[in-house]
Formats: C-alpha cells, sequence, structure tokens
C-alpha cells in the first residue's frame, strides 16, 4: 500500500498554476494528493508569461515521471489546454475564480476546448476535486491505491453521518413557533 | 384544526439537505412548517456522499408516512432529482448558494430534470418558501389548513399594509431639493 | 382506484396560460394528467390581457373543487406567481420559452418568487413534468393514486431498459475503426 | 414654470414597490421628482401580497390625477408589469437588485412584456433614472418642464467638465514611473 | 379624438433605427402608432455611422414638434442612449437581436444607462410595445387618447376570451390516453 | 502494443448515457477509443428512471474490469456524478446539449460537483474528447498507449497543417477589392 | 497613397485561425485589408493541433515584417492569447461562435487576459472590424492610409443616408392601420 | 530610445472615461504608459453628459497629434465606440465593472460594434492592458519602442520564475498529512 510522500519519492503529479496568487486555492489539490501519500510538485508556469517553458514543461512532464498533471488558471484560462496540447497525459483544469465573473470565465476557457485535445474540467475553486481526480487516474491501473480510494469514500459517508446528528439536535431545537 | 407540532407527531414533510452548512438556509423550511404546525423531520441526506442511504431514505418515505420531501442543495445539486427519482411524493428543491455563480447553477442542476421525474422548484436560498409549498400540497386535501394558508395569506397583505406606512412616512418628510 | 377522465367528472387540475399560443407546448402537462385519469380543465387566463379574470379564477379555484393548478407563461411570465397570491392551491409554473433567451427570462420571472408565495418551477417547457408533478401532488393523500405513480416510475425504468438494448446494439455494430 | 413640491399638490406621479425594504433603492425616485418640483406619492404596493389592492392602485390611477407610474421590485418582479396591465398610463419598472442574481432576473422579469402591455424599464437599481424619465415624460406636453430638462442636462455637462479637472489634477501628478 | 393618420400631419413620433435591416423589427412600432392615429416619422439615424446627425436628429426633435423618440439597435446598441443624451424628450429603446447573443448585449447596452439620462427601454425585438408606450406617454396629458388606449386594452382582453376558446376546445378534444 | 478492439476483449471503457436519444452525440466517444483499441462497453444507465441499476453499475464497475467510465446526460446532468459517487474509478462527464440553453445547464450540473466526489468534465456536445481522456488516463501507466497519444498528436498537427493549404488557397485567391 | 495588394508586397498583416472551418467567418478579415490594400496573410495556426509551430509564427512576425496579427479562434478560444505572449506586435482576436453558447465561450475566453499580455478583442464573428482595426494601428503612423479611413467612414455616413431612403419609402408607404 | 514621460512632450495618447470614479481604476492605463515613457493626457469625456465635446475631442484627436484613445465606460458603455466613430485612430475600450453584473453589460456594451467601427477591447477591469495595447500599437512602427516591448515581457518570465519560487517553498513545507 503506498504511504505519505517522502521528499525523495519522484513526483506523480504536476501542480502548476499562473502566479503565486493562485496557490490559495491550488493548494488544496496538494493536500489531497497527501492524504493518499501521492508524490507531487507544484510551480507557477505561466502560458502568457514564460509560454516556452511553459511547452517544455508539458513536453518533458511524462519523461520526467508524471503521470498526471493538474493546471489551475483564471479569466483567459490558458494553461491547461496549452499543456494538454503539448503532452500525452491527462491534465486536470482548475478554474481559478477572479474578482469578477465568478470563476465563468475561467471555466468556459478551460473546459470548451476543440476535438482532439482534452481537458479533464473540475468545478470553480475545485481544487481539491482536482487532486482527488488524480488519484482516481492513478488508481485506475492501482488496486491498493483504489482500494484507499473507496475507503476514502466511506469515510466521507460517514462525515455526512456525523453531519445529520448537527442538523438534527439543531432541527429539534427549534422551538415550534405557532399562530399569526 | 391542526395545531403546533409535538415531538409525539408521526413527521409529514422530510427537510433534506447535502450537508449541515446548508442549515441556516434550509431552517427557514422547518420554520415555516412550524407556523402552520406540520410535524417534520431535519436530517442530512447526501446524493454524493451517502447515495445507497440517499435512494434508501427516498424510497421509504412514503412507507413512514410522509407526504412531501424538501430537498436542498448547492452546486451540481442531485439530491431532489435523485429523491424524486425513487419516491412518488412531492419533492420541492431548494436552490442553495454557494460561494460563486449567485446560485445558478444549483438553480438550473434542480429545475432542468428530464420528463418524468419532476422536482418543484422554488427560488435561489428560498427555503421559505419550500416550506410553504409544503403546506400548499398538505394542504390541497386538507379544507382546515386550507383555511389555515388563507389566512396566513391574509396576514401578509396586513403585514404589506404595515410597510407603506413605512414608506409614506419616509417618504412625506424628503424636504423637496430644488434648483440645480 | 382512480380511471380515466370522463367529461362528468369535475376538474381537479386547472391547466391555464397567456395564450393559446403556448397550449403546443402546454399539452403535455393535460397529457400527463390523462393517463392518470385525473379530470382536469384547460383555458387562457391572461395575468396582462385579463388581470381582474387571472384574479377572479386564481380566488374561485379551491371552491370550485380544483386541488392543483398548472400555470405556463413566457418572457415577464406573471401568470402563475400571480395566481399563487390569490389562492391558497400548490401552482406549479411551467417556463414557456419564447423565440429568444432560450426560456431563461420565463424561468427566473416564475421561480424568483418572493418569500410568502411560493411557485412549484419545472423546467423551461417541462409541461410534462408540472403534469406528473400534479399527480404527485394529489397522491400524497390518496395511496391509490400513488400507487399507480410507483407503477409508472416501474414503466420508466423499463423503457430505459429498452432503450439501452437500442444503444447497446448500434454501439456493438459500429465497426473498429484503426489506425491515423 | 413649475416650483417645488408643496404638500397641498395633487401628485402626478406615484412611486410604489413590494417593500419597505425597497425604499432605500427607490427613495432616489423621490428625489428627483422633487429636484424638478413634481408632486408625488410613494407607497408599498405589493403584487404578491396585496394583489386585489395592486389592481384597485392601478385602476385608479388615472382618475386619482396620476399621469405616470414608477414600480419597483426584486426577483420574480411582477408589480410593474401587472400596474401596466390595468393603467392606461405609462408605467416606469426599476429592477430592484436582490441577494442573488446581481437584479438580472428582476431585469427580465420585468423588461420582457408581451406585446401589448409595455413597462418603461430602467437599468437594475436605476430609480434615479426612473425619477428622470417621468420628468421627460411629463415634459413631453409642457415646455416649461422640458426647458428646466434642457438646463438639468447641461448641469450634467458642467459636472462632468468639474469632474474632468479632479482627473488631470491626478493624472498630472502621478510621477512617471520607469524602466523594468 | 385623435383620427387616423394623414400624410399632412406634423409627425408626434419619431421612430429611428440604425441600418434599414433592423426595419422588419421596428416597423411594428410604427403600425401600433398607426392604430392609434399618431403621426410619426421613419428614417436611418445610425450612431456610429452618422454621429453628427444623429446628435443634430436628437437636438432639433423636440423644436421640430416630436413628443416621443423611439430608437431601435442591436449589439453594442448606443442609438438610444446617445439620443437621450441630446434630448428632452423620453427615448424607448428597442432591443434588436442580432445573429449571436440572443439580444442580451442589445438590451444591456440600452437599459444599463447612467444616472442623469434614462432610456424607456421595452423587451428584446418588442418594438410594437415600444410603439405602444410612446401612446401611453402621450396620453398621460390627453384623456381622448388615453380613453382609446383603455379600450385597446379592452380589446386584449376579447382577444384573450377567444384564445381561451380555442384551447377549451383543443383540450376537451384530446381523447383520454390511459395506462402504461 | 495494444490493437483494435476485438468482440472477446473485456471492456477497459463503459460509456453510459441517460437515454437513447444522447447516442448521436456519444458515439463519438465509442469512435475514439476505437481508433485506440480500447475495448469499451455502451448502454443506457439513467439516474432517474432506473437509479438502482445505475449505482449498481457504478459499483461493480471496478469489479468487472472497466478502468474508466465516460457519462453522458443533459439537462438536469445527474448520471456523471452520481456515479462518481458510487465508484473509485475516475468519471468523465460529457455535458450534452438540449433543446434549450444550449448546454449550459447540463454542463453546471455536471461540473460543479462538491468537494470529495469529483468529475472530469469537457465541453458541451464533447464526447469525443471523453474518449481521448479515457485513453490518457488509460495510457498514465501504458507506455505503449501513450506513445499511440503521441502519435495521435502528431497526426492533429499535420492535419492542421493540411488545412493551413486550403486557407492560403482561397486567401490567396481572393482578388483584390479596391475603393469605396 | 497605398494601392491594393500585389502579390509581390511583403505582409503587414498576419490572418490565423484554428481551422479552415474558421474561414468562412474570418474571410471578411482579409476583404476589410484588401479594400485598403494592405498586404497580408493567412494561415491555420493551431495553438492546440500544432503549439510549437504557433510560438514560432509569434516569435518569427515582427522579424518577417509583420505589424499586426488578427487570430480567430472559437470555444476555448487560446490562439490570440498564446500569440499576444509570443510577439510585442499588437494581437486583434476574432471571437469565432461555435454551435452552442452562441460565441460566449469565444469571447470570455480571448478577452478575459491577465494584465501584461493584452489582446484587441472584437465583437463575436465580427472578422470584418478585426481587419479595420489592423488598419487603424497601421494608419496611426501613415497619414495616407489614415486618410483613407476617414474617407472610408465617410462612405460609411453616406451607405446609412441610402439606407434611410428605403425606410423613409418603407414607412411612408405602410397605410394607416385604425379601429379595434 | 524613448524615455520617461516629460510635461512638455506632446500627448500620444489620450486617456478619457465617463466620470472621475473610473480614474480608479483607469489609472492603471497612465501607469502602463510612464513605464515606457509614452506621453499622455487623461480627462473626464463622457459620452451621455458632454456629447457635442465627446464628439469633438473624437473629431480632433489625430490633429492634435494622438496616436491612440483608450477608453473607459462602465454599464450602458457608450464612449469607446462613440469616439470610434468619430476617428480614424484605434480605439481601445476599457469596460469597467459598475455594482451590478461584474462589468458584463460593460463588456457586451464595448465589444458587441457594428460592422465598419472596430473598438480594440480589454478585459473587464483591465485597464493596464488598454494602456500595454497601446504601447503595442505605437511599437508597431517604432522599432526601439518595440525592443522595450520584447524586454517588459522578458520581465513578466522572470517574475513568473519568481513566483515559482514562493509556490515551490510553500508547496515544499506543507507537512505531509496522512489517513483519514
Amino acid at each position: 500500500m503506498s504511504g505519505p510522500t517522502s521528499s525523495t519519492d519522484r513526483p506523480r503529479v504536476g501542480i502548476v498554476m499562473g502566479s503565486d496568487s493562485d496557490w490559495p486555492v491550488m493548494r488544496a489539490a496538494a493536500e489531497a494528493l497527501e492524504e493518499f501519500g501521492i508524490a507531487h510538485e507544484a510551480d507557477v508556469v505561466s502560458a502568457h508569461r514564460m509560454p516556452q517553458e511553459m511547452i517544455d514543461y508539458g513536453r518533458d512532464a511524462a519523461g520526467r515521471g508524471l503521470s498526471v498533471i493538474i493546471a489551475g488558471a483564471g479569466g483567459a484560462a490558458h494553461l491547461p489546454g496549452m499543456l494538454a496540447a503539448v503532452t500525452p497525459l491527462p491534465v486536470v483544469g482548475v478554474p481559478v475564480p477572479l474578482a469578477y465573473l465568478d470563476g465563468m470565465d475561467s471555466l468556459l476557457s478551460i473546459v470548451q476546448m476543440p476535438a482532439g485535445v482534452p481537458v479533464a474540467t473540475v468545478a470553480v475553486g475545485g481544487a481539491r476535486n482536482a487532486g482527488l481526480l488524480a488519484v482516481r487516474i492513478l488508481a485506475a491501473t492501482d488496486p491498493a491505491l483504489q482500494e484507499r480510494m473507496v475507503r476514502f469514500q466511506e469515510s466521507l459517508r460517514e462525515a455526512a453521518h456525523a453531519k445529520g446528528e448537527v442538523v438534527r439536535r439543531e432541527a429539534g431545537g427549534a422551538a415550534p413557533r405557532v399562530g399569526f
């Protein structure tokens, strides 16, 4: 069974974003990977400010041992799609919301890719799910990791049950208000 | 005439939501039911985190004596529609707004159900109206409850009249501003 | 068990719309009711062109024996909400799409009702589901009708299974295309 | 030339809204009318909470001497359109923004009226312009008032010139930033 | 009582549009005015292709005897707002839908005017209502014309009643479909 | 190296959809898999019409040897998200556009999943990319398949070059138009 | 004064697009340039299918003598922004509408560029304006070309006047319709 | 090589906006020009409040030595398009976001210009990019300025690299969290 990340593990997942201002959103992807003990790396790779390095990053990704790339971007969010154009790896895109438009621009810029070059898009701001999707992708051919995902899903169920206790208690405590 | 909720009444309406974080929105449904003395229950039932329990909840609802289900959910809001798929009861859906997109995603995910499986959708964040709609549904075959709904509507009119007094007073007090 | 509609049954459901041009959409509500043998009536009741008659229709509905009102409207779709303001009955609103905006205006005008006056909104153009929702509402206190709804849901499952046969056959017949 | 509003003047413009919570937005309409010395009234008239009074208000408006109605509403904003259905007067609609959807629901519910019953719609939250539009409507057959509107437009120009001074000064003061 | 338009009447309403391609939409405004016997003129006045003539048109409108301007435009629809900037007359704006975006761009470009310069906006493609709104504006100080508008509204009611006959007949003729 | 699909191969990818009416869109996913010789199956699995079978399908998928599920759905598109809730496999969601709203409802219903349960969403109608994404996922741990993906991407480049020839020829042939 | 394009002129403007399917939209840019006698080239340069060639195209553009690049793209439209990242030239972006979403995805993907890398965006499908914008850019430092642009704008005014004649004739011919 | 702005330089770029309230957004355009040493001016020029001066500003711009106009506006944002109608210069439009609608109204009002009159539109609130686009336009025929733009783009790359250091450090410091 795969254990926690060690600094000597070669990264299996690359998490990239256009700016360090995306990190508060994107770190949730890293945390999800850590919960499953998946070695990963995180870096700024900007489609618009360092286009050649961005292309090089995508081209070298598979050769360096990466199996999945997670890319977050906002506005005219080109990073996930451009990486998908230069790597055969699955690329997960995270629409990062900016100050205006609630991430709708980021979502459409990432998800509406032309036929031939897919990006696996998650929800606006959904970096945690990007990490979990990367785990599922790796687990597709790794029975031990898949088993951990099954147990993680069981933990979600248990947490939901616990939340139900909160609601049942609060709902019960609400004194009936009658009449008008 | 139906009186206030007692802890020994069997619930007629089930209020469910995907997480306890939905309770601050959804409690308004419970309060509306309490105003009409309708026994109800509230719980966390998550389509995505406890799918089998969710289906069991829907399947057992009618047999347990529920007549209406109110389900609140946000984002890819599957709970109301999935419950409607497994119960013959009327299901009222409440689109809960999340941090982005102002509940438009929740609204469309709930209201755009395919032919065969309806969800009675109310406004974004409209949990109070969900409760009142449940009352109307129960009142459709309960003359005494229907009479209470008529009186409730009269109370709305009276409250609106009182609000008019506020506006008339403030409008009258506004000193004329002239010239430019 | 309730049988088919007879011309001598008193209508339980009123289907109204702003114009006869809405009938091609709204007739699906009537057809759904007929499948369940629910007596109903259909008429043009325009909030904007005959406002007093519209209000009278709503006010008299419960007294005439109606239990549910289904109202379809497009654009600035005021009919469902205005009827809900003058009747204690549950009102089901159907957003009828017009030539522009794909029914988004109709949907928002119907669903975004203020607290106190709910409208049970279905999908854009979803008149069939409006009829089925009326059946569920009536069935909430009618075990025989509820049993028919359960069987209807089983028929949906069987139809879906039959559709699966189509897809399996077509998918199997697609000759593998290889190489590039 | 028309002077400032006096408490003994018969109102020419009625300003109505669904709730006193709309007054902070709608008072700007009253202030605009006061700047032009147009006698007006303001009140709560709710389409959904007091529908018959709403219809009566519209029906009596012309007979009471009103020449224009300004109606503000939010969400499923039915008030302006319903008033337009029962009065031959021009009705100006103000989309009041609610907590979600930025007033897009209010705008579409007001502006998308069916052929036959127009509402003169202004911007989301544009109550001041509603007042100014009422002035223009009254001025269409009142040369003295029209002349005041011309002078008001001149005052807008002068105010814009003054604002230019601010920008020119601030822009000039910005020290050149050079190099990278 | 005002009679039909004669070629010798001085126009009271000016209908302008950015291109002759808008005429198929805008002619409905002219037809509405003709039904009420309001003399009017129609012309192409383009904000973007003949800006100075557009401004001159607006400036001269009141002096030439016009009381209302109706302006239709699509896309970045600047004509109504620019005319409102140079005339004290009420300006009615008609959002003309273009090939894409269903007129949402036209609507927002027309209705979202800044404080100080209102445009009375009607529905996307709502030229007929623009004509009727001009009639209401003129009728605000013309009792005979207002009386005609009241009768017009009665004719709308009668037409709606006739449409109800159609629906009642078709609904009645629908043979009950039973079983599944 | 993996060869073309054979009827005796055990499927690695399951393609499911809510109705056979989705097949004309979804078959492009099957075709993409066939181009890469990936054994797959296709079936109707409806979240709303056969919820228990849907859950069973998801639960059994990994055990039956599937590595990826592709799910297409329209409107309140619950199928991809519900399957993701009951399987540890990566689920690719295809928003199928319906008659109204251009697939925006389908897109939001699929992509806006809550934290914990990701769906890898592709473009509206983007079934071909769903198939290609499944290939990339399988190729993440299959060097031979990854090599085929690289060659596929080269073929896209070559096809784009060929298309450039078309444009260069047509652009060159356009006779200069001068004067105005 | 600049004359018509000759096959021996070195191109000043490059028109590129992601596929030959964009040519029917994009050719209008070429035609506008030809009207002004601006030498240009047109080609397929795909951000997603030939990313390195795309970057090379942008990098070499200025050195080859191009002064402006016009790039058209649809959906997740990355081409204009990526070219702007690798060239110091002004890049004009044309949102090409696809089968769904009316080009709103293309528009947002092109216009919402991050600070540092601008794209000069025109209307959805606005390739003719892209060509005219390129002319204005070149004319900013070319008095003779600027003079031609002034005359072109005069020709727009004259064409608008001619269109007015059409409307005036059709409007005059509309026989008054009276009574109801 | 062009140096910093001096108060004696004749402005090459005019920055205009409808109100001084737009200056906090628009000053970023001035700052970008200052970084490149481009002489510029800034002023309030309101399409709606001083239409004739606005037209005069546009008409005189080229004659006064301006080469580019940058115009910011919000809501029914007519300023950029109206200026483009009266000048042959390239006009850059900045959609300024207002309190509601997140600038979507401003964006559509600016970008959706009719054929013949282009506006080079940048992102919502993208004034800095408007300034940089003006620099690119001026640099199209100014090799020294173009060289500075190339170096500016290099500085963007270096800044992005520095940001990567931040992310790599923070990502590395995140202690692995395991188990659930």
